[in-house]
């Protein structure tokens, strides 16, 4: 119950945002819908394709469907009131990368993939719908450029298989995991954390 | 034999839509070629990566890829005459968006999809060929930004649902879903109709 | 042993040339990283998902992935002394697309496909790392409008089946298509040549 309520958060969340991105763009409606979409989707969507999970699983279940376009004609018609829901939106997006990527390490476990490839199918879960949203709006992708986004994911799937390694209970290390991802993600923003600059001393 | 030739009148159109694309952006010959084949068989192969119906369809049925290169070689040779068919052409693509349309439809039947995702892949068949086109040729999707085109999908894949639901018989109502789709194109490039703008009252 | 060196030397000189592109773009470390991947493996990737060849073959042998990111590390450390290496750069490349061609050639028939669709695999093998590269750094792909890198891969390709008609053994036609695919290059650079003009009497 908690999951699946915290799991609808993070689509919401991962909704708008391809909304307000969408929008800045002035596409038209037919685009902004298929923007939040793929923002919302398109992360699952490819990890499913590359682990052949086919049909991939919006297809079976239509609730991401459903709430992706309810949150779509909300988000449509109070856009100038979303600004007052900026910190709200936020933490949802954050809890919905912690939680996306500790559902890719499942998967990437349930196809008996190695850790390293289930970080990666995580990681991938969280971020890429964002990357593919910036493709289609014709933007070099945001997670490329700044905010250690990705590096949270990243070292989030990590910790899951440390906890195991340190024997701890499965449905805990899982949820630490995602605490590890939300605990990361909130810290960076907090205290301006990045990644080390690769081109200081260069020209 | 007639769904043969719209069928390959599709893809012909199709191709010389992205012949015309990538010659204004002036591609090399191998460019060019690709671009072409992306536009005509891009949604298809989307949709059948999603479903996981690979090998996908071109790889074991040569037409496509005959008719696409014999298209390519005869649309860079007279480029310049290509103008005057501009009404051909815009018939041909009508024709083709429906009969794509009906194609996804049909694919995600078959695949036991639930109506609204068979609507979601006929969509996805007669639009994101261009879609692709439009990414590798460094645009923002032109039918995220205007005209009724994959809308007119929409609203002619579901009218398959409703026919069906009415007891129509099904290769009637196929037949019929297809002249929505057309039909609909047709009205709103005539009247100048377009999707709602969801810009009006706002900065 | 020869032919897992010359695969890893070829890894490695597709995964700098994806560092390279991205630190020209200012990409953070963690976008580097993803662009070295997908240059590296972009193209057997697609050719995959295409064929349904899943789980992806990276996710299954974890050579590429600790090959790949070795070479970033060291490519990133040493970016300014990777000038000096251009033509060592230049040759691994040369042969790293001869042998990806033959690959995707490979599975192409593996998966009983005809000789113009494995064709077409090899060419998508080599080539389409590289695509997915630019496309992620928002360009066109540089091989749609220069050089005859794509060219080469094709006619090669092509050739391997040339030599299997003349009854040439398939050890032998294979290693003969990699030379066919790595001299074609050469000799384009070198000389300059490049797909014939299809603009030339034209506005």
């Amino acid at each position: 119950m908690l999951y699946q309520t915290i799991d609808i958060l993070g689509t919401v969340a991962f909704a708008i945002s391809g909304v307000l991105v969408a929008m800045e763009k002035r596409l038209d409606l037919f685009g902004v819908l298929i923007i939040a979409f793929v923002t919302s989707i398109g992360g699952g969507t490819l990890r499913d394709l590359l682990i052949g999970n086919t049909p991939v699983v919006w297809m079976r279940d239509l609730t991401y469907v459903t709430t992706i376009f309810i949150t779509v004609v909300f988000a449509i018609i109070f856009v100038n009131q979303l600004k007052y829901l900026r910190k709200s939106l936020f933490l949802f997006d954050t809890i919905g990368i912690g939680l996306y990527t500790m559902l890719g390490v499942e998967k990437g476990l349930e196809a008996e993939l190695l850790p390293i490839i289930c970080i990666f199918l995580g990681t991938m879960t969280a971020c890429f719908g964002g990357v593919i949203r910036d493709i289609l709006c014709n933007e070099i992708p945001v997670i490329f450029r700044k905010e250690i986004y990705a590096t949270a994911c990243i070292l989030g799937g990590a910790s899951y298989f440390l906890f195991m390694a340190l024997s701890l209970k499965e449905s805990y290390a899982y949820i630490a995991a995602i605490l590890v991802v939300i605990t990361l993600r909130l810290m960076a923003v907090r205290f301006g954390i990045s990644l080390p600059n690769i081109y200081k001393y260069r020209g």
